[in-house]
């Protein structure tokens, strides 16, 4: 089955490297439906069982997006709000999850360096990552780790842009399928 | 100055205990402000100028909700996406949580023996919260650390609704004020 690659960016006009990852991921449709939840967000609301289904429809999932205050951006927190629902997803019921190979691709806009216990930030984007990785556990799904991007907002050499893009592709193409 | 307790709750009349939690801080209105994101978030938006005079005119402030997938809910995920603005929060400009006492007041679901290392989800809730201490740091902030609930989805017991409110109270009597 194919990948899912669910995509929250706010503005992909103005990506540094998320538009790049999807630009190079569309060249593999039979293996990647990448899907943009901007796209399929109408008046406020998913719709819930479009969502359940798309998920139903593919093997492993990824959640692509920039990381907005060391998480994910708020419609990406409401689509696992909403979507990941009692009975589907956990719970009584259909566990949709179970066993899906799961992971994240991320784009951090500060740099590696200060993402650690000698850098300005201090944590590190593992545990920054740390309430996907439980969530994953919840539903138990097989989470397979976060492909990342750094120094977005540093004004990243346009070989690291093509060498991350390229890790990426291999990131799903070994883990993933 | 007064603390400022930001609250995102979906669904109050449901709530186990961030609605005793409430109406034990309501008792303080002299020293507590309990402002309800849900109460100020108009056709799908804040008024972000509004938020951040709210923020200008308190002390402390304390983000309260029940933890969704680990996680804050998704409209305090978009309070901190859109009202931390750069040149407002961080950046080139005004700091305004510089020094500014900063906590986190959370109800989880599940046990706290689930969230260790030896517990079914593994993960802390200290790294589950850690995309908010990095954001506090990033944004210089004086991050004093969470209180938190747990067992809400456990059926838990009087007494413990009783004994965690007081703690609640005393947290911020002691540490904020």
């Amino acid at each position: 089955m194919k990948t899912l690659v669910l995509v929250d960016h706010p503005d992909l006009e103005n990506s540094i490297i998320n538009a790049r990852w999807i630009e190079e991921l569309e060249k593999y449709p039979d293996k990647i439906t990448v899907r943009r939840l901007q796209d399929h967000f109408n008046n406020g609301e998913f719709d819930i069982e479009e969502e359940q289904k798309i998920v139903e429809d593919h093997g492993g999932i990824i959640f692509q997006f920039p990381i907005f205050w060391f998480s994910c951006p708020s419609l990406m927190k409401k689509w696992l709000d909403e979507v990941i629902t009692h009975g589907w997803g956990f719970g009584e019921g259909n566990h949709a999850f179970r066993g899906r190979k799961t992971g994240i691709a991320a784009s951090f806009g500060t740099k590696r360096e200060y993402l650690s216990r000698n850098g300005k930030y201090v944590f590190t984007p593992y545990e920054n990552l740390a309430s996907f990785a439980t969530t994953f556990l919840y539903i138990d799904a097989e989470y397979m780790g976060h492909h990342a991007f750094y120094g977005a907002e540093h004004n990243p050499s346009q070989e690291y842009i093509e060498e991350n893009t390229q890790a990426y592709i291999d990131f799903i193409k070994y883990i993933f399928n």
